[in-house]
Order: structure tokens, then C-alpha cells, then sequence
């Protein structure tokens, strides 16, 4: 289906999709006025004042995301500014709220370099509860969020990185289940180097898995590479980094293959050369490294994609509405690698019998977001 | 009426003030997901990307206000910071909903210098369909506003200068027609030269008042006084600047006092030197300049104050409501003086029979919002 006519109509009708409201829904009268606005709210504000903890006690904070972008990595529309990148954040902020009931605000930034970025969302951090990062481009993403996350008091949490890697991850715990090996003992190829395949690289090496061979536009990251820079530099120790050549070397033998890239870059010649019952994470999005009828052909074992329109979609919307649900609901102030291991855990744990069809929750699953909130404390 | 315990109250219970809801409120179901978030999103975001101006066609921003402030200059309570002038803001966008069903979204910002604020607000911008600017001290403010003006594409209101200035117009409006005289030969004291006070000057010269003199905590703002900063130098042009001396001399034979000041500035035996029929406007909040039954025992014809428990309460909630409704719809990306003059001459209408105690509608009129919105444009 296209639903380019269908989005058209409806952000015509309703000329957008969030809109804010009264949170006492009771008549407002003159007395009440004078309570929320002048002269009481100057106790609430003094009150603050003395004690800025008390800050989610009396006002919205408590319950709020700043989903904030540059718009410079949109979907896979790329660089179209912060403008243009709107319709996305605002469609997060609804399904923060659809999903978890999180008031989310979408903050788009006319900045451009990490440090215009920084400035810009430490300057208004002291209006939310939470920061949701978003579609920024890699590898700028990195220094925003590490800067942030060490120079603020409330949670950042880019979830192009550590949402999709939260899902991958949650995925690859019952693809395992599926055809019976080891996570801890399997081999992983990973294609693509930006935000997600970066911190699906850390999380996956953090959970312990067997090995992981990356491959980027120029070929296997690994000690023979020149032209690295500082970023991947990082990746190198997460890495079987013994290798070299391209895609078609690192596939032969893999339990796994993730791609987080391009439509089209895997071929069934190279699934052929997977080792037996290959899991294939095809991720690319809207057009996967390899369609599914292909990847079936070629003999994967277990598919998943980033589509609605296949099975097993690794989609981020299963992690961050519970991640984000818990870390308000417990104030906690830094997402880590345990919560993110947790929340996978969790994640994969609400499919009772994972099959090649169903390795993760469906999105509107209801015990999604309060399992996963439950972990994140 | 002490409105502390009930707003202690209201704030502990509602958890804030304000909350999101999705405009669409039929069921979300997986097409529709599809169409409001990836994939078909991809649509709106492009057509925004190729041309900007339809933004506001396709997301909130049509109806969306930022109610900025740095917490400088809070209510009677001064620089509280950011997250101390969180629940005034907050309230700030209850009024725009409740009164202009106005999406608001409160940004307390962590700047303090004027090139900080602007900066920050410039980084933001694209976010948001116009901004209110609250609560920053003078002489910051000026510069900070006067420099979004020009810099941004969308409206920029400070409103404790310009929603105050145009209430105040609107009531001496109606006031001369209850004591018989014409504003245009009118003598008007005003003390304080802080955002309100400046703004008023401005906007009742430019109305065409008789004259004004200016006092500030030194005395009589005027052409002996070597002390003025550049702010208070650019007033000199608005006023009758041949007087020096303190209150007590600027106030012989005025025909109007408006006080922007502290509490009980203005006495009894002033009061007793000004012209016949004397019009007070004691807008010191909460405690005004004179306390309204002293200035009536000392002859004072009419009387306003900033309080919601005497007649003529001069409220920026008469305004501001109107002034951005008419914005936002009707696509004006400045506010200028015109609009303001505008603004003021229809609140003053919307009193039929202006009388002593009734010279500017309540706050409540549910007239106010439409008429003054059909003038901005």
C-alpha cells in the first residue's frame, strides 16, 4: 500500500497531530484562574525556587519529551532540515502519547554543528523531563548525546541508536531460540556504520555475543583500514577486526546478518554462503538489503525487516515508549547498557514461543510499555 | 483571599497545568500509523522540505505559541530562574488554551544574557507558529525582542510590555470618557521604566496623548538628568522631558497617574495635587501603588489596578489571547504599533457605557478573543 494519499489527507484534515489541553478538565472559573495563573502560581514558583527538585511535583515536566532534531539524517530523505523534519517529530510525540501517555513536545533546531546542537537543547533542558534525540545525523549524533548525557540531569536517549539496537538485539534473543544456537557463541555481520549499526555494534558486543565482523561503504572495518576515522576508530574493539575485504568475504560462515544501509546490498549468492539456519536482519527502510521473497528463496531461516508489511518488524516504537515510561515514572537520570540489556530482555520475553514469524512483540501489544517500564529504574 | 493552599492544591493534584492530546482522536490503528508516522510521513516532510510555507498547512505549528522566558524577572517575585518560572509559563499556556483554544508550549530557557537568549530562541523558531516572550528583566528584554523581531519569519511578543500597553490604552480609553476629557490633551504621570512602563510611554505617544512625563526610581526622567542608560535616553523623545525634580512634582495638575512601580508610591496627598477628576491607574502587583480605598477617599474619579478582587482589573489576559488568535490566523508575522492601536480601541469598545467601575471588559467576555483577532491582520 501507499500511504503517501492517506498521510496527505489526514495532516490536511487535521492540520497536524498533537494539540495540547487542560489538564483540569473542570470549569475554570475566576477563583481557579487566580490559583493556576497570579496571584497563587507565585507560591508554586517560590516553592521551586527553594527547591528545584520539586519542579516534576508541581508542573508538567514530570510526564514530558522534547523529541529534538536538526533534521539533518530524516528517514531515508536525509538532510532536509529542521522544517521539513516537523511532521516527523511531531508523529513521535503522538506515539509517545498514544503509546505510553507521554506528553512529548517536537523541537526542531535551526543549528548545525554539535556544538550549535548542544547549546541549543541545554538552553531549554530545564523545560522538560526527558530529551528524545532524533534523526541527527552520524557522526555528530555521537558528541551531541555523549555531551548532553554527561552535562545534563534528565535523560537523553537517541533512539535512532539505542531504540533500534534495543529492538535488534530483543529480536536476535528469540531468532536464537528459533534455530537453536548461541548467542554467545554465533557470528555476526553487520552492515553499515552510522547511528543504529554503531550502537546495535556496542550493544550486541555488551551482551556478549560470539564475534561481529562490520563492513561499511569501503568494505570490512578491521586493523588493515587506513582511512578510518575517530568514530569507527571506537568500533574497532567491539570487532573481529582480523579480517578484510568486503561484504562477500565477511558474509561466509555467518550465523547473522544485520543491515542497517541500503536497499539491495544482499544477494541471495551471499545468504548462500551463511552458515546453516542464517537469521537475516534486513533493516533498511522502506526498501530492505534484501526483499523477502528473495531472502525466503535463498533459504534464511528467520527474516526480520523494518516494514509493518512483513513479519517481524524491528520497529522502534516497541522500545522507547517503556524505556521513556520508566525513566519518568522512576527518575532515573541516565538510561545505561543495563536498562537497554533489561528492556531487550524483557522485550523478547512478552513472545511467549518465538517462531520464524514472530520474533518480537507486535507494536500494540499492551504489556509492552509497562513490562519495559518496570525494568528501567 | 489567599490563593496559595488552593493552588498548592490544584498543582499537587493535577501534576501541572497542561497536557497533549492527539487531534485525530478516532482509533490509531496500523494504516493509520503508517500514513501519521513512517512510511507515508515521508510525504509531508518532503513537501515541507521543498517548500517551507507549508508548514503550518501540515503540523501544529498553525496553532502553536511558545511562551518563553529566562525567569528573570517573575511576577513580583524577580530572577527566579528558569525552572522557578516554569509554573508561570505553564500558566501562561492555559490562558492561550482556554481562552484562544491556542496550542501552547512553556520554554523556561537556562541563557542569561541577551545574546543567549536570542540565540537560543533562534535555534527553537522553527518549532513553534509565534512567540510570547515573558517575565525577562529590563533592559534585556528590549534588545532580545527587538532583535527576534527583525530576525524571525513568525510574530514575537513581549507581552509584559505590549499586552500591558494595550489594556492600559484600552482603559484610558473608556476613562477619559467617564471624566469627560480627551486623551489628546491629557497629562499623564507614569513611574516605573521597566517593560511595562516603557511600553506604555511608547504606545500612548504614538496614540497621541497630550503629554507624559516619566518618573524612575531617581526622579523625573528628563533633560537634566546625567544618570540614563541608552534605554532610558531612547525614552527622552516619547516625553515632556522640561521637569525635574521626584513624583511629588511630576504629579501637580496630571490628569492621569499610571504606576508600574512598587507597592504605595503613590499618596493621598499626591493624589490631592492632581487635576480634577483624577484617573489612577495602580498596576504594582499584588499590591498596587495606592490601595484602592485610599485613593478613593482622596477623590480619585477612576481607579484600576492589576487585581482580579477590585473593579478594572488591568489584565494582559484581555489582550494577549486575541493578539496571537489574530496572528496565527490571519498569518501576520509582525505585531506592529497599528495592530496594537487596533487591539486596544476594540477592547475599549466591547464596554458599552463605560462607567468608573467598568472600563475594560472581563477577562471572560467571550467576545474579546474573536474581535480582537479580526483586527490583527
Amino acid at each position: 500500500m501507499n500511504y503517501d494519499e492517506l498521510a496527505l489527507q489526514l495532516h490536511e484534515q487535521y492540520k497536524g497531530k498533537i494539540t495540547t489541553k487542560l489538564r483540569d478538565e473542570s470549569e475554570l472559573d475566576k477563583t481557579k484562574l487566580s490559583a493556576y495563573y497570579t496571584p497563587g502560581v507565585a507560591a508554586i514558583s517560590s516553592a521551586i525556587a527553594n527547591d528545584e527538585t520539586l519542579l516534576p511535583k508541581y508542573t508538567w515536566t514530570n510526564n514530558l519529551v522534547a523529541v529534538i532534531s536538526d533534521g539533518s539524517a530524516v528517514l531515508g530523505l536525509g538532510d532536509i532540515g529542521p522544517k521539513g523534519s516537523m511532521p516527523v517529530m511531531e508523529g513521535k510525540a503522538l506515539l509517545f502519547k498514544h503509546f505510553a501517555d507521554i506528553d512529548s513536545v517536537p523541537i526542531v533546531l535551526n543549528a548545525h554543528t554539535a556544538d550549535e546542537i548542544i547549546a541549543a537543547v541545554k538552553a531549554i533542558a530545564p523545560s522538560f523531563g526527558a530529551i528524545n534525540l532524533e534523526d541527527i545525523a552520524a557522526p555528530k549524533c555521537f558528541e551531541v548525546e555523549e555531551r548532553l548525557k554527561s552535562e545534563l540531569d534528565i535523560p537523553v536517549f537517541h533512539d535512532d541508536q539505542h531504540g533500534t539496537a534495543v529492538v535488534v538485539l530483543a529480536g536476535l534473543i528469540n531468532a536464537m531460540k528459533v534455530v537453536g544456537k548461541e548467542l554467545s557463541q554465533t557470528k555476526i555481520v553487520t552492515i553499515g556504520a552510522g547511528a543504529a549499526g554503531t550502537a546495535i555494534m556496542k550493544l550486541l558486543h555488551t551482551y556478549g555475543v560470539g564475534s561481529i565482523v562490520a563492513v561499511d561503504s569501503k568494505g570490512i572495518i578491521g586493523d588493515s583500514r587506513t582511512d578510518l576515522n575517530d568514530e569507527k576508530k571506537a568500533l574497532l574493539q567491539y570487532l573481529d577486526t582480523s579480517l578484510s575485504g568486503s561484504l562477500d568475504d565477511a558474509i561466509v560462515d555467518a550465523d547473522v546478518f544485520i543491515g542497517v544501509s541500503k536497499p539491495g546490498l544482499l544477494t541471495q549468492a551471499m545468504v548462500k554462503k551463511m552458515a546453516q539456519k542464517p537469521v537475516v536482519f534486513a533493516l533498511s527502510n522502506p526498501t530492505p538489503e534484501i526483499m523477502p521473497d528473495e531472502a525466503m528463496a535463498a533459504g534464511v531461516a528467520v527474516l526480520a525487516t523494518g516494514r509493518s508489511d512483513f513479519p517481524n518488524q524491528v520497529n522502534n516504537a516497541i522500545a522507547f515508549p517503556g524505556i521513556f515510561r520508566g525513566a519518568l515514572d522512576n527518575s532515573v537520570s541516565k538510561i545505561t547498557d543495563d536498562h537497554k540489556i533489561a528492556a531487550a530482555e524483557v522485550i523478547a520475553s512478552l513472545v511467549d514461543e518465538p517462531t520464524a514469524e514472530e520474533i518480537v512483540p507486535n507494536v500494540f501489544n499492551a504489556k509492552l510499555v509497562p513490562a519495559i517500564a518496570e525494568v528501567i529504574r
